[in-house]
């Protein structure tokens, strides 16, 4: 029996390994069409922040491993052009040799991943420029940052990953501009958060333009002109981060069924709509179990923990024992660094409960990292969104200058127990001068937002 | 209306300004027989090992500013002597004027704390041996490290507060051993987590010494000469720090009930057994949600919640507006630093768990702080206590190198929502490289937990 995985990075690796776990004697088959597999995406831009480490630093297991350890037969540079679902075969074009070949499985893992959106703007072909998707990518901009005098760049979205690469451009002494397409950087943040970022980013010399679209770029000489609405910014390098979209081309045209975000629809056991067909990672949906109902938020652990579970449902759909897993859902936690700072969200922002038709009270507070005896005591942001009487937690956001990221999933946790702000006020949190006040910044938040439900009510 | 408060530290002041805050009218007399009031206990040891900051910069409210500010009517260096329940008055020895008075109450809050063991041995009177328990024994220390050139020290007793202080002393410059009864450094913690604080403990030069007991402390010329059933140490300080226990003389000769722990009995309004009679920080049990019985495990959140409490019920009690409020509950959750590295722990140790008569089953992991690929990543090690057959969580405790006391955060909140390790380990948590991994230690520590009660079934 055959298992066959297209995609071997998060979600494709982490199916396949755990196939082979399960069942030692299926065949399992990774087609990649890139060059590499299994890599941590979300350490790129630390990594091109550092000339001194290779990009394959970031490799988790490389082909060779994964065949001799593993037992799994991957096959880079083999992109896969259809899967026929009745006939329960893909078509293949193998990259290297030129030539085309079908693949049977007795159950199927698409994890295929998703692909950064490009603005339909002239230009984005001109070399200088590049998006930050896989590690090819990451190969271009370092080979770029090495071999050009690089002391001005461009980054097109101000969102996590666009907020990484001026972060590590910056550090590595170029001058950088910020362009957004919104009214702020960090869409879907709170104005309270936008408003301690949007000053790292000032303190820190970088330029933000909001409210502005890129138009077109521009080759002159070495340099490269970014032209937007506001002006034209003369550099060496452009990044465009402007989101990603599910890559669903292959299950669309299979005719697997997609879901409202546009991703792959797929039940807890990480079914799709065809049988013996399993989806996993960022070309699929997810249950929100704030929303209580699918969603798309691409990230890395959730790709991880959905590609296990498929792996395991796939080995049993092709007939191997165990499996009958089950992905427990996602609330909505992300983080990510912000120069000297730490963001972080979990659940609803603001959009979300409007879109959800949800009435919500937020109530913003500012506290402390550390007691204030304590030196190295660091300015935290609190947002917290509960819904008005029940006084559920909704979301959080912070932002600060420690311990952010492990704060907010003390927020996801009392998310999954669908915890009241009360319930969380009365939290037994640690306490040390050198990791807290006594009363935590957690549990401050949780005490505003209590204020405010009784005051709106 | 008065309300008088015995105690004017963390449990006391919160009290004091809780019922102020409740109902402006009413009388509020905070009577304490030290110097001091509403100061960071917590911040001492930090704040010795720092000579350039004075001692009261750990005080959070001085008695003029709580008089002039807050309304509060606090008198120091006035000594509680004895409470009439039946008559409603406090008998109090004044000790700047040397003169005594009653005082009548509407309510009485008890906030009377905690003080230091002392081993019943020889030589604890000796000039340079101190307990570290409020801010004269803070000033007597600091003026000694100032005006001895103390260059060995011993601290008898490896807890929480012995190891701060062996990690002060240490940054300070001097050599420090220590004593410890227990056959290990932090009583109460299992083995995984001592191991490592041992070892950092012995790589700053910390000679420590289990399974030994202080026998007598000499005074030989300058030195001092700390005898033990292991040998003799000449040093030039000695701390104690040994434990607490609750001051509770007061309460039980005025014939309040104490509970099985020997500290006053207290619903979750902070009454005692006495009408109009309040209790509230060190010198009170609390509930502990995982046992589901009183405990005492005094710490400083749990006093200044517990007060802030017992001054709104005390409020009430006493005539004023508002109140009938209640305290949660404590799950035991703590941290501390161990020179560089973090320890904290929630919820039962085995001890508790062995002593409550549950049947559970410890997992031991170790992961990293970080993505292995981003700079500064340090290792982390976990252990999990769950119940066998509902996998129900029970405790945990961690050590490590960064962001441990808000790790355990996440395993407080799972305690009060009563998760198992099953969903815990199903946890959306963030991930970001230069903040967690993947799999974040917490979802590991769950994973292998969830292994071992399977195996062990």
């Amino acid at each position: 029996m055959r298992i066959v995985v297209i995609g071997g990075v998060a979600a494709g690796m982490s199916a396949a390994s755990q196939a082979r776990r399960r069942d030692p004697g299926c065949e399992v088959v990774v087609l990649d069409r890139g060059h590499d597999i299994s890599y941590s995406a979300c350490g790129m831009p630390y990594n091109i922040g550092d000339p001194a480490r290779g990009v394959d630093d970031l490799v988790i297991l490389n082909a060779e491993t994964a065949r001799s350890e593993r037992g799994i037969d991957v096959r880079t540079r083999h992109a896969v052009q259809a899967i026929d679902v009745s006939r329960r075969v893909v078509k293949i074009a193998d990259l290297n040799a030129g030539s085309d070949y079908e693949l049977s499985w007795d159950a199927l893992v698409i994890a295929s991943g998703a692909t950064a959106i490009r603005p339909a703007v002239p230009g984005l072909d001109l070399a200088g420029v590049f998006v930050l998707r896989d590690l090819t990518d990451a190969r271009h901009i370092k080979r770029h940052l090495a071999d050009v005098k690089v002391s001005t760049a461009v980054v097109v979205g101000a969102g996590y990953i666009g907020i990484e690469m001026a972060d590590v451009l910056h550090g590595l002494g170029i001058a950088v501009s910020m362009l957004e397409k919104a009214d702020q950087v960090l869409p879907g943040f709170a104005p309270a958060i936008v408003d301690v970022a949007a000053h790292a980013l000032e303190r820190h010399g970088v330029s933000v333009q909001t409210a502005t679209s890129l138009q077109r770029v521009q080759r002159d000489g070495v340099d490269l002109l970014v032209h937007s609405d506001r002006g034209v910014i003369r550099v060496q390098i452009v990044i465009v981060a402007v989101g990603v979209r599910p890559d669903v081309a292959l299950a669309r045209e299979a005719g697997i069924a997609l879901g409202a975000s546009g991703a792959i629809a797929v039940d807890s056991a990480m079914r799709t709509s065809a049988p013996g067909v399993f989806a996993a990672g960022d070309c699929a949906e997810a249950h929100h179990l704030v929303l209580g109902r699918p969603s798309w938020i691409p990230l890395g652990t959730t790709a991880n923990k959905q590609g296990k579970v498929a792996g395991a449902n796939a080995a049993r759909a092709a007939g191997a024992a165990g499996g009958d897993q089950h992905f427990g859902g996602i609330v909505g936690s992300a983080g990510f660094k912000c120069f000297d700072l730490e963001v972080a969200r979990t659940g609803l922002g603001s959009s979300e409960i409007a879109h959800a038709g949800l009435d919500a009270v937020a109530a913003v507070s500012t506290h402390h990292t550390r007691a204030r005896s304590y030196p190295g005591d660091k300015p935290i942001t609190t947002v917290v969104y509960a819904e008005r009487g029940s006084g559920r937690l909704l979301g959080a956001q912070m932002i600060g200058g420690e311990a952010v990221a492990k704060r907010i999933d003390v927020f996801a946790t009392a998310l999954h127990a669908r915890m009241t702000l009360a319930q969380i006020e009365a939290l037994d949190l640690t306490y040390a001068p050198p990791f807290a006040p006594v009363y935590d910044p957690i549990l401050i938040a949780a005490s505003v937002g209590v204020k405010a439900l009784a005051k709106r009510r």
